[in-house]
């Protein structure tokens, strides 16, 4: 929290999806406005705004979010919105408007991370900066969508895409800038983490998994977490962003926690240790070279280990880097408000290192 | 670790301060230059630099540090250095020559954090971001040192000031960004938690003590560490920086760990709890509001909190904010060479968006 200040320039947003993530920020923007203005310096106007199903709607004197979240809470189209200008799809919308970022928070499955892929390529190649809460867009693609951002001179982050809220991604990667990476471990998935620490109370994991759900944690067809591919996504964003590694989904050993036997439990118990779904990552050769070894998998995690007491739905990151050694970051793993925030906090270092800017112009000019 | 790149314009630095964290960044600048450059597209060049003893020394085409490195070690001064101008002190020359980042690494003691506050309050009037390890002077003047900084639209960073290269300030202020401050506890002093790690295992003050200091963790003198005037400055700085409150030493419950008696620890052990040097920051109102009040004394640590398996030189912060909850950050807590990787931190985020600015401008006038 900085000096108080007054907002210059507004930042003009792009919201491409509307779902979960994307309205919890516009109810966010909408009604703290006067607190980030005042404790940020930062103004925000959304200037344009897509859902998969109506298009891409655009004003450049700025939407009025809480109409437009009216509309969308009663079924209507957003493209009925009075003064806006209407695209049939987000692509289209954002290659004829103009902005100073995308957020993009849609939701772009495993398969090849589309629509949000095209949507971050053209924003980037147009040298507009990107934050996203899209994991396999970044999973995918990340050290090419980092490349582009980086050849442009503008940001792209992703901070909800690992652990939500929890700041991980910009502790790890501005935090420790200058650090060379050794190695990572996680545990990534609140679901999971949640499920196993029913089954190491004695539950069974049908119950375990019956209680995630009335938690709201676990979706009914669980398997992108129980299998273990939400938390390969954010190994591969994790080598992509941190590690500066391209992984391929084929790259990433993984085994998910439906077929654990009890007995795997008690083992693990008899040894004095707890049996979590690990991810890790790995420099084979020291110095930050050689290949990244990827693993999301059940292990047994001995009592000493930080890891070890992370318990529910809480999740962490142990992180090693030369010259500092061992960096241990913990928090909630998921839940809808908690990307929200994360898509936020991105979303003022963009303002912030825009709004330097124009005051240090001010500044010379004066 | 962005894609490689190639530095655009060197980033000019005044290192002010030429002690053990001094002569570390200077030894990491001149041998990982092409790391730096490869990996975060950052190229530096230190212009100027001072020592108490000598003076200030500038050469605009850039100082030869390998060279300044060995007169140093050598016990010659540094003003002999061929090539370079000459000032009687830090202030003088700051005022008189031009570069683009102060990095002010001197060590300015707790009555009034002189000479480090003349040096930073010069240079952001200036217009010009400052990185600093130097606790008091953030301590004592945070507050005011980050308006002026946001006032001219420059950066003022302080990351090493608290658990030293372990990304702390940078995750409360730079990744929580947007969530309202509730509560932090922490331990914050790795010379204290190893002292009392040693007499929670039956150890004497002084036998702890003894150990702490053949380890080189605590000073001959360490009653800046015991009684928790080292732990005070960095609630002080928390206070600051995150909770935006400057605090006066007297608004700082303070008690040491000197004179803990061998039953308190019993008696904790007996709860089920350790005992731990806490400091601690609360508002007392919700949502930001009311006062700070900031402790820093032994207390019990009940065996689930976070904070009670952090033992020996490793520190700990606990940060309670909406609507994240609750996110905790492990690592080293002191070390020179960590120290400097907090400095080098800071640099490369300062760095990083000033060749984003440049390479902006590239693309456009393309």
């Amino acid at each position: 929290m900085p000096a108080p200040t007054s907002p210059g320039m507004p930042l003009r947003i792009w919201l491409v999806g509307f779902g979960t993530v994307g309205k919890w920020l516009a109810r966010t923007l909408d009604s703290h406005a006067r607190r980030l203005a005042r404790d940020y310096g930062v103004g925000v106007s959304v200037v344009g705004l897509a859902n998969a199903r109506d298009g891409f709607i655009y004003d450049e004197r700025g939407l009025d979010l809480s109409s437009v979240l009216r509309r969308a809470a009663d079924g209507a189209a957003i493209t009925d919105e009075p003064g806006a200008r209407c695209w049939p799809s987000a692509l289209e919308g954002i290659r004829d408007t103009e902005a100073d970022l995308l957020v993009e928070v849609t939701s772009s499955p495993s398969g090849d991370g589309e629509p949000g892929v095209a949507h971050m390529r053209e924003t980037l190649e147009r040298g507009i900066p990107v934050v996203t809460s899209n994991k396999w867009p970044v999973a995918l693609h990340g050290v090419e969508l980092a490349e582009r951002a980086h050849s442009h001179g503008v940001a792209f982050r992703a901070e909800s895409t690992v652990m939500s809220g929890t700041p991980v991604l910009s502790s790890l990667i501005d935090g420790l800038a200058g650090t060379v990476p050794i190695a990572l471990r996680g545990l990534l998935n609140a679901t999971v983490n949640f499920i196993l620490t029913g089954m190491a109370e004695g539950k069974s994991y049908e119950q375990a998994l019956a209680e995630a759900q009335r938690a709201g944690l676990a979706e009914r067809d669980p398997s992108a977490d129980v299998e273990g591919y939400d938390t390969m996504a954010k190994v591969m964003i994790l080598s992509a962003l941190v590690f500066g590694r391209q992984l391929r989904r084929e790259q990433v050993t993984r085994r998910g926690i439906t077929e654990i036997a009890r007995a795997e439990f008690e083992q693990a118990a008899a040894s004095g240790a707890r049996l979590k779904h690990v991810a890790s990552l790995e420099f084979s050769e020291p110095g930050g070279l050689g290949e990244v070894h990827a693993r999301v998998m059940p292990a047994p995690v001995g009592r000493d280990d930080p890891l070890a007491s992370i318990d529910g739905a809480t999740n962490a990151v142990v992180f090693r880097a030369s010259p500092v050694g061992e960096v241990a970051i913990t928090g909630p793993g998921a839940g809808p408000q908690l990307a929200g925030q994360g898509v936020l906090a991105d979303l003022i270092a963009v303002a912030r290192s825009r709004s330097k800017l124009h005051r240090r112009r001010a500044d010379r000019d004066a």
